[in-house]
């Protein structure tokens, strides 16, 4: 199965689509049924101890998974999320990005599903893991 | 088991702790092993379509059940959220803040959980459950 | 919204749909979008330790909230979980049964969520809470 | 870092510590932070519609993740699973046994998180994927 968008037209959906988020992320890696994308970390992300904060991670996760399944089947932007599983393992170093590379699990005709693994750049461990469900609208 | 924090300690704590959020929350109601929290809603928190986003439901699940364990055990800003889990159910309204009653469902020495309901304001049916996880630091 | 099956209902339901696992249940009480279920516990449900084992509560709480929509729905038997979680939060007590309180919480076209507290008999602190949702074959 | 528990080890330990289900499983295989587990499908597991129920898949899931993590510690029975979450993908085919493989995504002091996806033999797709939480007792 070939993607439908590559990594120049998810930057443009970003921009286009989530003006108030886009500016955080970049897309560093587009694979059949899988997405590596950036959290380009500063002040606003972080949370007490100076380390970037849970829901700013889950954003990421969400995103990447989000893009992930776009980039299969073309650029559904009404496609929203049902449910999200995140653990939070560590903490990330301070002042680093964060990389997130999300893996498309199921493709179903109504729901999809993928997971994802969130490293701090440079770091061997991962920082958190989650997983996430899309509607998908009728076309 | 009593409060440690009441509705003007929490709102203090979140000025304190957590600057680069605080201005979108307000603390509704404080009580035993409860906590409502508002979600003042603002252009940041939408997503395509016009409605919230789920990483900031997410995010108000996580500070309102937060805030509700800190009530209950004073101001350890560096406990952690360990895992998260969400359901978005339904679409909130434009346009309408959002208000999370969260519960302790366990306070343990080490580990504290507790689940939570988002609803739009005005609004009878849920938009989003949540469960959260929480490792309290050693005193 | 009226049920569409009562405890006599279900209970047959359960014998000839799952006799497997049948005998363990008991529907101890069912309202409007709500049902108690009662697991009678067994040398077969118990882990290392001698309490009941973690998958035997998932299943617990998967056929209770199972159950409270089927009640409202009626007997399709085909609804499939699609996702779980769940979190064991105390060690039940030896020896007692554990009654599951699930509530729905959005009853969709094609997709249904509810929670679930799990209670050691006579217990006032929950041992588990677990979330779930189903996807509802079309008619 | 070595494995502590080896295939043989691992078997003897589910037969003394889980007589209830041993003989439903099988360690396919072990290596460092990951192990394959084989269920043998039998009646018992089936749901309406001939396939394996979900609770089932639930425990092969959390079973595998926490040899995974004893296999690296050692026999440490006590541990216990804090939180559950999984993704029910696919039907799995009927009469065929379900492969899990679990990894550990992080091995601390006092909390251990794992992973897992299950596949029916021979088949490509994933049923369903799982992450799992364990609390593991001082020494």
């Amino acid at each position: 199965m070939a993607s439908k968008m590559d990594k120049a037209a998810l930057d443009a959906f970003l921009v286009q689509e989530f003006p108030q988020v886009a500016s955080q992320f970049a897309v560093e890696d587009v694979g059949e049924m899988t997405l590596t994308l950036r959290l380009i970390a500063a002040e606003q992300h972080l949370r007490p101890g100076g380390t970037i904060s849970g829901p700013t991670m889950f954003g990421l996760a969400d995103v990447a998974t989000y893009l992930a399944i776009l980039a299969m089947i073309g650029p559904a932007a009404l496609t929203v999320t049902t449910n999200g599983n995140i653990d939070f393992m560590r903490k990330p170093a301070a002042g680093v990005d964060l990389l997130c590379t999300a893996r498309v699990l199921k493709l179903g005709r109504v729901l999809a599903v993928g997971d994802a693994l969130i490293f701090g750049e440079g770091q061997a461990a991962p920082v958190a893991r989650a997983a996430l469900t899309y509607s998908i609208p009728p076309q």
